[in-house]
């Protein structure tokens, strides 16, 4: 039996495995300074962040040393968002059922040190972020480990800055609505059938359908966004080709990351209920 | 920085992602009941063998225990041949130089006990084997672990086991040659550049021109596995189109898997002397 750390790496790489995942480095797709091979290296360092989560440590640690071992190879930002996702899954599955009741009160009882932890995180990793919204300067993700006193001074635990980005980040989205989508992942990638990695990547269009993509609307623009959510519709629909479809996208470098977070969540959960490899 | 097992886990991960690797599974060819994603779950089930081994366990019980979470995965024999290769190369790292020299002294200094581990770790997962030589039959792999009394009546280390597999079996074979080929693939891996999964799948194409492969003349016959060679070195020459080639011995159910196993052998040393994904 697999443990419950070695299904959160196994839910990175059989993401990253699914294919066509349009936009998104899949096996068949990759960009020159962003390979396959990046999230194969990034999945393999984050293990021993995911065991610390298995293991009862505090998330917001769990989570940086996490960030810090995906980070061990060339391509830069491969998972951030989906050990996000995953590790307080993990800390979920440690610590009781692996239901959306418990991974919110895993949430809840997230501390000023987790919020510290996550803050840590972005010094080990350039992350692809807009610009705060007004008043939110002070917390800027991209200051790092220097907003860790005003996160101390207001007493923001890790589910308070969750909340603050939800409007604005899927990932944080789920924190805030016990991880309701991945959950939802988990269910179709179940009910499919065939292997699990192509499970994921039609999961993975049905979820860019119903909703525009955040990590999309961050680097280009909620336009953007939009069509890329359309297109995928009309995919789904028989009316426009995959192929075709993830081609454009990754000329265009538009990559709906989000959307692949949520599928590692989805996968995470899934095979922790049992779904076979 | 990974450690020894993190290293040796992702040299399995790229060794299945380098494509084309004609006649293997690799992210752009499967075959329909042993896919990619088996190889995935393979390399993440077989790290806490390698974690023994580098803990200085014995090399034996470490590649059982490896092969065991290998096999929780339903494409049966994913990994067998490269734990073979890569678990002892974990000890020799772990004890001292990643050299040829020190890994023929590990080699030396395997035990009855190490011997026993190696035949228990066929009771995990089915393995393609040959009938044993004349003479050989008390010790036919296929047996398992009924073959330990008559092991510990010898006196046969795991050392003695794979000497009298090296003219059959090209990863015994480097058991008792100081792992010659695979540093040689290290050498190569690290000389060439690229993509380290790309530079993989040319420098088994280059093994696989240099030798016929014993796995295919296990499966098959000789005479195929000298096929292979030499259409390999035809593609090598430019004469031959890889895809094509790649096609017909997927068609054929043709693997030269003990390749496969060296280059894997070979991305782990490369790893350990510093190569950057």
């Amino acid at each position: 039996m697999r443990t419950t750390a070695q299904n959160a790496e196994l839910a990175l790489l059989l993401e990253v495995a699914g294919t066509p995942k349009p936009g998104n480095v899949d096996r068949e797709h990759e960009y020159e300074d962003l390979r396959f091979e990046h999230f194969l290296a990034g999945a393999v360092g984050a293990r021993p962040g995911f065991e610390r989560a298995a293991a009862g440590d505090p998330i917001g640690d769990a989570f940086e040393h996490a960030v810090e071992g995906m980070a061990q190879q060339r391509g830069g930002n491969t998972q951030f968002g989906a050990l996000l996702v995953v590790t307080p899954l993990v800390a979920t599955a440690a610590s009781g059922a692996l239901s959306r009741e418990h991974a919110s009160a895993v949430v809840a009882e997230t501390t000023v040190d987790d919020a510290a932890g996550f803050y840590r995180a972005f010094e080990h990793v350039d992350v692809a972020v807009d610009d705060p919204p007004d008043g939110m300067e002070p917390l800027d993700v991209r200051r790092g480990a220097e907003v860790v006193p005003t996160l101390r001074d207001r007493g923001l635990t890790l589910a308070d800055v969750m909340e603050r980005s939800a409007d604005a980040d899927d990932v944080a989205a789920e924190w805030t609505d016990g991880f309701g989508r991945v959950f939802d992942a988990a269910d179709r990638i179940e009910s499919a059938s065939g292997p699990v990695a192509d499970r994921a990547a039609t999961v993975f269009l049905e979820l860019l359908a119903a909703r525009p993509d955040t990590f999309v609307s961050t680097r280009q623009d909620r336009e953007t966004a939009l069509e890329v959510q359309r297109r995928a519709q009309a995919v789904l629909d028989g009316e426009d080709d995959v192929d075709e479809f993830a081609a454009d996208l990754v000329e265009r470098d538009i990559n709906p990351g989000t959307t692949a977070d949520l599928i590692a969540g989805g996968l995470f959960v899934a095979l922790e209920r049992g779904l076979s490899v």
